[in-house]
């Protein structure tokens, strides 16, 4: 990986963007699945060891990347098949997922801002029930087994003055729930996967991370519960896009990019806080906060008619 | 007060529908304030004792009530001078404001339905300081006195599956605010009211008040710390302008309405969880959204040039 | 039907209301198809001449309309259900659908209104096809046949100082679409049917009617091209349902509600320009526009993998 | 200027960027005026000839610029500075304003994409009176000299299907306003221009320019009426930043930047339709919005009580 300043939130970037011969470090296992029909290929890359997480640069965990070039083109079908898939990688992941669990899904970002309103936009659009479990029990449902579901919004930092941390903790402190998933926007290395890769994983969200970039960490260390983690690149960090077409082309003229690496460090400073992002952004997060809500309420067996009454 | 359904969360409009010898009571006491210039009412009810809170229905404390017909009208002057004025009774009733506190403004509602939206739209507008404060201290700014406000909208129970109350003391407890400012939509009797009435009390927001019906107090004995709520009536609960509109009409024709209240009441459930409002709410929501923000905002004395920096 | 004042824009409402013997009038033909396992009902009231125009208060055309109870509940396969019956009415009464088309969609009412925002709602989903068309010709598409679909949001009269009628007539004849669809949000009479019932009809819409009651008709004699109405009522006009339970109850006591109509059309002056609607209507509203919006691009044959590129 | 892909919509920075020599080109006029209190710089830049036309890469006209570093900050009293003072230039560069004028003012962009929601904004809070007029004359208002004011949001070619251009001329063909003002978000060369500089020009919109990239002229030519455009640069060219930072490297290093520039511009494909943003753009449009739009209505002589009645 270069030493000019780079920024991605994926897993897989990390590893593709490793030279050639660190890629088979020991502490990081790395499977992938290409099905040629749906274009739809999952990756799968777990770092097992200290020494794996001191290579890749992130916590010791699983990380599942699913992408698809055709994402959010408008076909219903292919939508609903890879939120069949995404619910399936969920229920591996989700820990207790075989009992009736208590979940609260936390939306994180910014729901003002276009690339930062995935998190906020999959909540909006969820099936919630924990209100119903409370006061009705499980009467109010035609399903055997039935997961109770809370959402939480908790806005950014410039907008309510807290660490975004400091109010999921509460309101699990206050509220209980078993398992915590977090919907984030996350920063990508390349524009060819913004919104076309979805990322779970049971890391959490670590400080530096997401279009926001938290502060506090959120895992399972943080709040007590274990956090799953979807996310999907929706920017790609300015200076990121800067070094990395200056090293291509550098590479292309056959000279050496890191000759005037400090040069071009101090020069990107101006675009500390600025991102890149696509033309279309708003139709595409409306796709892919669909194919992640429809994988969620499925996750957790609802929006099939399972509910007999709504509140 | 007539015995058939009647809501409303204006202590003015309690008062106003008790009957003539009945508002006399001991423990209760109204001051009114007219100017005649900008039309501007200023009315002061003080429950008392638990005598008169008992005949007011209403909680002991402190409810001020500013009334301008032409308070959505599209005059930046007028506004003003509204605003001036709800900053000074704040001023009044916000205790501690004379030292530096720490203030964490709650915006009620759904954002999604515009007569219930007042509450998230004046957060979403409000100057927020605590961060810069905790990252830059008082450096940050230009003035000698500076509160730290932060922001919350916790959303409504049909979205997030937990009652607002949960997720606020939640917040409460992590963050230590010194005084939390509610700001809610309320229900009101009478149509001449809507977005024409802001009410500010001491006694917080109670269950079954505001248009989304909270179930649980948001009070100080519920929170831990004083609450201040500002409402205003956006909706008129759909029973209650039936109810309304029958009872005058048999007056009117000289009827006595209790003959038939019962079979109003059963006739009247098909309008449990509607309600009445009008063709302009997403204006005049804006319109005095703008003026409690404003209000708010040089309460806590920012708003006018006192950030160097803006985070 | 009453004198009192009552405002529906369903013919099926009209007709419910009109005396028993007044419903065999001639010129007014009714079928009506009802799906046990489904709930649905589908009925098809068509005023064939000028006498059924007069006795039914609205104009000579065909009016469908699906009604279920469950309409908004969180069901997608129940939700697909609906769609592709409204799909297939959609095909019968839209002229000229089996050639190739150009259609625009135009979404009348207010998008910050949440009861007015259905229009505005289906248009924002919708796959829109004309500049790919214009571009790329048929190339762009998988497909054999492709309609020519834009879409419209005029915007109300308050916010755009004009109105909708006058803006959709001169797109229209910048941008000649063969027909036009026009989709609104209805008063209704009976709260009971709000947001859970689709009238589609072939004569446009007429001055007082929707929401935002529109001036100038939108109809084929206006725009010069056939134009096909969906609407669904979102709200009750406030002033019928006063008259409504007011005359339900006169009735229940065994009184002659004429008595005092006139009192009563008194009393309701305060109420106009105000309608009655539900606490979840942000919900509903999103379930609905997004079953019409499937409907719809089903019916222009997309949303189906048709698109080999999106622009 | 380089040959390297650039863009901007900004004359003030075409020429910034033209060589030392070339800048005192004949055809092309600047003034500057520099305000130390309120570090507002406007700049007047007028195109007089073919020769400057062709020199500068704009039309012939007049290109007002003003420019202040705080210009998002949270001040009242600035905003009320700067909007004062851009309503003084409207009114010079408005043709006819001294009369009474009927005027459109057009909104361009995409308003569920953050960085283009400008013009969409401003018209949403503008006070519209055309319809009031239409319906009771100036009686409805207390000044002497009234303004029509009627406002258009078009939307984008992704959501429409068609032109802004062909919308807002069937528009204005159909009621015909004196004059159009524009308002869109552009792209500047420099991240440091971003939502603190306002251009207005009596050009109009050409093809290539916005956020959005119109194709076709919102001009005097086009529509037959004078066109007004107030644009803000909120965002960087995603293939613009790199061309820069990379030829700012190139010579920081002492080499030139030509010699490569073949490679840049191929390697900088896969940046079509990608922009820079920052990540308080949301706030930013906001308060910008705000200043356009109190400048808007105070040069139409409204929003200052002069309103008797509101619709």
């Amino acid at each position: 990986m270069s030493s000019l300043r780079v920024r991605t939130d994926l897993a897989l970037e990390v590893r593709e963007n490793m030279e050639e011969n660190a890629r088979e470090c020991r502490g990081v296992s790395v499977e992938e699945d290409y099905r040629e029909e749906s274009e739809l290929r999952i990756t799968k890359v777990v770092i097992e060891t200290m020494n794996g997480s001191k290579a890749m640069g992130k916590p010791i965990g699983t990380y599942i990347t699913l992408e698809a070039p055709a994402m959010v083109l408008p076909d219903e079908d292919y939508h609903q098949e890879i939120s069949t898939e995404l619910a399936r990688q969920l229920r591996l992941i989700i820990p207790g997922i075989e009992k009736e669990l208590s979940v609260m899904v936390v939306g994180l970002g910014n729901r003002d801002v276009t690339a930062d309103s995935l998190g906020p936009n999959v909540v909006d659009n969820l099936v919630i029930t924990r209100h119903m479990m409370k006061e009705y029990g499980k009467a109010a449902f035609d399903k055997k087994r039935v997961h109770m579901v809370s959402g939480l919004v908790p806005g950014v930092m410039a907008k309510t003055g807290m660490e975004s941390q400091e109010i999921i903790k509460g309101v699990v402190e206050k509220t209980n729930p078993d398992v915590v998933v977090v919907v984030d926007a996350l920063a990508a290395r390349s524009t060819r996967r913004l919104n076309r890769t979805i990322q779970i994983t049971n890391t959490g969200i670590h400080p530096g991370s997401g279009v926001g970039n938290h502060r506090g960490a959120i895992t399972q260390e943080a709040l007590g519960v274990p956090v799953i983690a979807i996310g999907v690149p929706t920017v790609v960090d300015a200076a990121t896009i800067v070094g990395d077409a200056f090293e291509k082309m550098m590479r292309q003229a056959g000279e050496e990019p890191l000759d005037i690496k400090d040069e071009l460090s101090s020069g990107l400073g101006e675009l500390y806080n600025m991102y890149v992002t696509g033309k279309d952004v708003d139709y595409e997060i409306r796709q892919i906060s669909h194919i992640i809500c429809d994988a969620l309420n499925s996750t957790f067996e609802l929006g099939e008619g399972s509910l007999s009454r709504m509140g």
